[in-house]
């Protein structure tokens, strides 16, 4: 079973930068995997993704995509293999947006997580800590992307909270 | 004087499934006691507070409503019994919109609360941690539930911010 | 260099007040310097301002204010005397309103905290903690609060996070 990490924290909290580093840190003889779930929907973002992809490379990454199949991709990175999702949030929000069943998608991810063998860190939004959304398909991802949270926290050996770059041990030590 | 403990977090964080445990374990001989502060604007949330009340009382807990009294429904229970409060945010969003004065509405809770014997228990919802909203109300709850949070913490023996289902102590013990 | 402290925290969290503590206990012989950024767009918020100025004279403060130039105060402040900062986010957002170069600003700003001597307490919002805004201004802001929140935590001796107005000690000790 997967030795999983959950990093949370808010928008450039510096959540990715921590993940990263304990990826790094828990990589054994295997390269670690990056795998990105950002969707670009508009040439600014291709051009974003693009330059994440080329550093990435250049730092020693396998990098995959998985903007809508994460437990795919988790399937077949090599056993043993560090891996890195960046981040849970984009991805929920692309199956919202995409009209699936976001509960099938979090017990498929959940499966695929325990199925794996050596360390897998996460990285995941929160958003519930604001005031309640007007819109009412952000409530419903938020309740989502809440619920999500608590059950990988709950399979997690590791949560991190992360803000202004500095981490908080939620589970698991430092 | 009531042993008050508050447990603070954002949407689907996981504060109610840790405040009810938490109530449960401070529970002595008398039923514990589930005040509920929803108040249901349409059938759905009808529906959903009679399937919360039928699981609640299949449960053990004794079951109150208090959408606006919650001081009245917190001096009529049981001496001694164990409290949960769930939760502060609704209530004090029933208070604003049926247009009262918030602040007095929050020290006629603090009296109730000291008045109390036995352990109480208070879910509340961290809402300040985004955005400012554009909405004026929006901002104006927002000030009066950071304001209450603050008092509450003040007055309580022990504050828990839970975030994805884990506790984290911000005063008191474990 | 300055011994520099970062107080983070939610709309209404008790941060400012924690702040003002933390820099009443670290003043010395000098009054210590209490500076505003919060600028005053109405009638409503002149009179908070001037409400706010008033009491903080009674209290030995020496008052400055900077809506923009916040490293020229800085610089301007004698040697030695405990200084606050209340708050960066206003001060960030009255430059952004400006049009000015927000990264700038930030390196500006560690410089000119850099170069003081004494005790520096700033305080700050987190406001990445909810879901996506759908204002691009606010998203803008965001990403830049959480930059400059980030810079500054790195820079920080102590980094102490205010919820319900109980801290929690991101950096350093309590």
């Amino acid at each position: 079973m997967a030795d999983l990490t959950l990093v949370l924290g808010g928008a450039r909290s510096g959540k990715s930068r921590k993940a990263e580093a304990l990826t790094l840190a828990a990589a054994g003889a295997l390269p670690p995997v990056y795998i990105a779930t950002a969707q670009a929907f508009d040439a600014e973002m291709a051009e974003r993704i693009a330059l994440h992809r080329a550093q990435r490379a250049g730092q020693g990454w396998v990098l995959r995509e998985a903007p809508l199949d994460l437990a795919g991709v988790l399937a077949e990175a090599p056993a043993g293999a560090a891996v890195l999702v960046d981040c849970l949030t984009l991805w929920l929000s692309n199956h919202l947006l995409a009209g699936h069943d976001l509960e099938a998608e979090g017990q498929a991810l959940r499966a695929a997580l325990a199925a794996r063998e050596g360390p897998v860190v996460l990285v995941s939004n929160e958003v519930g800590l604001g005031i309640v959304p007007e819109n009412a398909l952000a409530r419903r991802f938020r309740d989502a992307a809440g619920r999500l949270n608590q059950d990988l926290a709950a399979q997690a050996g590791r949560v991190i909270f992360v803000a202004a770059g500095l981490p908080l041990f939620l589970k698991g030590g430092a």
